[in-house]
């Protein structure tokens, strides 16, 4: 390999399921860190911040660097800064998205501020919260009718857990956008803002995005010019993939299918 | 008058506003109650019963037989009896809600019972719930993934409270509805089960809707083939009557004005 290419790899369904590392994920990590490889890894989970990732990560004997994980809080809060004006934050969403908004630095009004202050509220940015109560809806509802952008962390309507499928951040931000009738601004993948943050940290000529779900990673790659590769150790099946109109570059069983194929390709290069 | 005109009033917004009546709402009744027109006060609103309907309008000089009133909670439990096989009920709603599928007999798994036993579960009642969490969202959707019938009580996205306008059932019913790709059947106005219901109660050749809203109650009127009465003292504005397609076969200031009308038919009637 030459180095010109940068990979965007999604975790969950990808490098584990659940907490159980999943195969060749800790080898294709090591192997992109031996050969240099640029890589990030780009989840549109929001309630971790990069640093419970990274440990998360280390549990599964995966170390990876603090500054290669990027979270859609992340992405969101980048996009905040980038695009909007500064002004009171609402936050409906787990403790990894408000600790990314207090690390931007503008105000947050709190649940119990906002019975008197929801007028103030400027932005309000709605992500998958386990602790989501009919008040938090209330106050994001009121002070988006009253002018406050709405800005959604990522559209996935559900994600897996252990016993099923759980409402996911698109399923609140459903509630929060029948309730305004105002189109959010949702920055995770497959939406541009997750592009444009992504792509300045790997300055590589060539994308690939090595994702599990065709609705977001696959259609993440396909909108912004990137090569695909899907695994079949997440949400998306063959059949599924079969049935898109989005079809991904390459359809490997798991990652390390896809350590095989980069090893064949780096031993093409050490031949010429 | 010759008395094959039934009268469906809504309440909020047409009778009373918050907590104060509107004018011409206690004489209207009166007038009702006196001419011996049947009327039913329908309502899309869960979260109380008939019974505390009951107390809430005599607080405010209006003496409504409980018999006359009916809620969506009510129409929800009579479409399910009507219509769905007995099994266990998961309810997301206020305690009106609770208390009529109490009535209804059938079991009903609790928000602490739901862990161990949402896969149990026949039918998910959803409805507008102040005690809304993200839990009871999560065993609504695993409950429905499963082959839970899912029912909403009323499409309306929003309600009118003091200080602007609060998430309603229909706003509720979306996040469900994003998380589990099944469409709800929501039985309140402008629906069918609610026509069903009230239809039986009155027994006139002619069924008059009186109303604030378009989308709701004009639209359950047009539907359903009875005369519409839209009052300017609630939702929708006559402005908004002017863009809709769905056009009221009267518009007037408040329920006042509808009272007029009557005396005067009846005067009419009496001269006859």
């Amino acid at each position: 390999m030459n180095g010109t290419i940068g990979l965007i790899i999604d975790m969950d369904g990808v490098l584990y399921r659940n907490r159980t590392p999943l195969e060749g994920a800790r080898e294709l990590l090591d192997f992109l860190k031996s050969s240099g490889i640029p890589y990030v890894l780009l989840t549109n989970n929001s309630t971790l911040t990069a640093a419970d990732y990274k440990e998360k990560l280390l549990g599964m004997g995966m170390d990876v660097p603090e500054d290669r994980i990027v979270t859609s809080g992340m992405v969101a809060v980048n996009y905040m800064k980038n695009h909007l004006e500064e002004g009171p934050v609402f936050v409906i969403g787990g403790r990894g998205l408000v600790r990314e908004v207090e690390r931007l630095g503008w105000s947050i009004v709190s649940l119990k501020e906002a019975r008197r202050k929801w007028r103030e509220v400027r932005h309000v940015m709605v992500g998958l919260d386990p602790s989501l109560t009919y008040d938090k809806l209330k106050y994001a509802v009121l002070a988006i009718r009253n002018g406050a952008t709405f800005i959604g962390t990522n559209p996935d309507t559900t994600y897996p857990a252990e016993d099923g499928l759980y409402p996911g951040a698109g399923s609140i931000i459903a509630a929060v956008k029948a309730a305004t009738e105002v189109e959010p601004i949702v920055v995770g993948k497959p939406n541009e803002p997750a592009y444009e943050m992504v792509k300045g940290r790997l300055g590589a000529d060539e994308l690939w995005m090595v994702g599990d779900r065709l609705d977001t990673d696959v259609l993440f790659a396909k909108r912004f010019g990137m090569k695909t590769v899907m695994v079949l150790t997440g949400v998306s099946t063959l059949e599924d993939v079969k049935e898109s109109e989005i079809k991904p570059d390459l359809v490997v069983p798991s990652v390390r299918e896809l350590l095989e194929y980069f090893k064949v390709l780096e031993e093409g290069n050490g031949d010429e």
